[in-house]
């Protein structure tokens, strides 16, 4: 049929999408130590934003490193393309409408920087996840600092790969001072105060 | 903060996020040749969707090839590579309770069964985009027959690389005897007497 011809294209767009759900879209992205407690703060803010009616999801290791990710390893070659195929599905996200959360050590400046290229102006939320490496050691329910500090486990970030800090986060939490509720709010109150949820 | 130690699980489950919808989610995945009508259909039928308040999302070569997977080619292990992406990220949608429409080629059995087996009994919809490939071929609105015919572009599908047909779809629709709208009208009819969008 010569209709078929017509070449296609999007019918249903990001801000459309926005409008049915009632709110805007972005990414939460979550960025510290192992151990800072990324992802405690992405499902328990996930749970706040869902309580208000926001379309949401989370990105971590459960869901990235055991499926899309599961051909790479932790060589910093690896590492940069583990996180740019997390940015270019939380890009997807984001055109969906959804607001996507997302938990993962991203230990180089630049990978995050690239992530942040990748989306429109404001809708990248860089959460700089702060806590004193001896704090996140003493954390290590999976035994995987001591397994780095034996040399079990290579290139592991604050052992022998480096964390390099964000310079300009949009927010910071600092989860030795401050209990999960607390960062909630906190990251909870910037979202409000920057109307990020407004259409 | 020892509250920081508990081991994160997610607190809104792929139920929940249906329910906040009042819809369920799953995979219109759209195979055939080029040009028969994949993107025309999984566009209309989104904006069919959409319409009809439910969350959607499509993924073809617009979005993926340019992004999450502008690193591979068109070799065999190529194209494996890139539907094994798309099946991932499709599965993520499916959980974040959006329907995801997708439109690819996709043109070996084995990695389209691939891709069912990444979801839940029932979440995967096959849609043979059936189209004789003269008709497609006459389509051509990009030249990219008349170019694989010229042996300029190689390993296309059709000319010279075969297309496997799917042997059981969940639906066909013919695009060279039926209209862009009786083909929406078609798969509609599926997920309504397959009640695919009730929770």
């Amino acid at each position: 049929m010569e209709r078929f011809i017509v070449p296609s294209k999007p019918i249903v767009t990001k801000d459309k999408r926005r409008a049915l759900n009632g709110h805007s879209s972005f990414i939460l992205w979550f960025t510290g130590l192992p151990c800072s407690g990324k992802s405690t703060l992405a499902n328990t803010m996930e749970e706040r934003l869902f309580r208000a009616g926001i379309r949401t999801y989370v990105l971590d290791g459960d869901n990235i490193r055991t499926g899309l990710n599961r051909d790479l390893g932790f060589s910093r070659e690896d590492r940069e393309e583990n996180i740019r195929r997390i940015g270019e599905v939380a890009r997807l996200f984001v055109d969906a409408g959804v607001v996507v959360l997302t938990a993962f050590v991203s230990p180089y400046r630049k990978d995050r920087e690239m992530v942040r290229g990748l989306v429109e102006e404001g809708e990248f939320i860089e959460v700089y996840v702060k806590c004193p490496l001896e704090v996140c050691e003493r954390r290590d329910v999976k035994g995987m600092y001591e397994k780095a500090r034996k040399g079990i486990i290579k290139q592991f970030t604050g052992i022998d790969d480096p964390y390099e800090e964000p310079e300009n986060p949009e927010i910071v939490v600092e989860t030795d001072r401050l209990s999960v509720e607390q960062c909630v709010e906190a990251i909870w109150d910037y979202l409000r105060r920057n109307k990020k949820l407004v259409l």
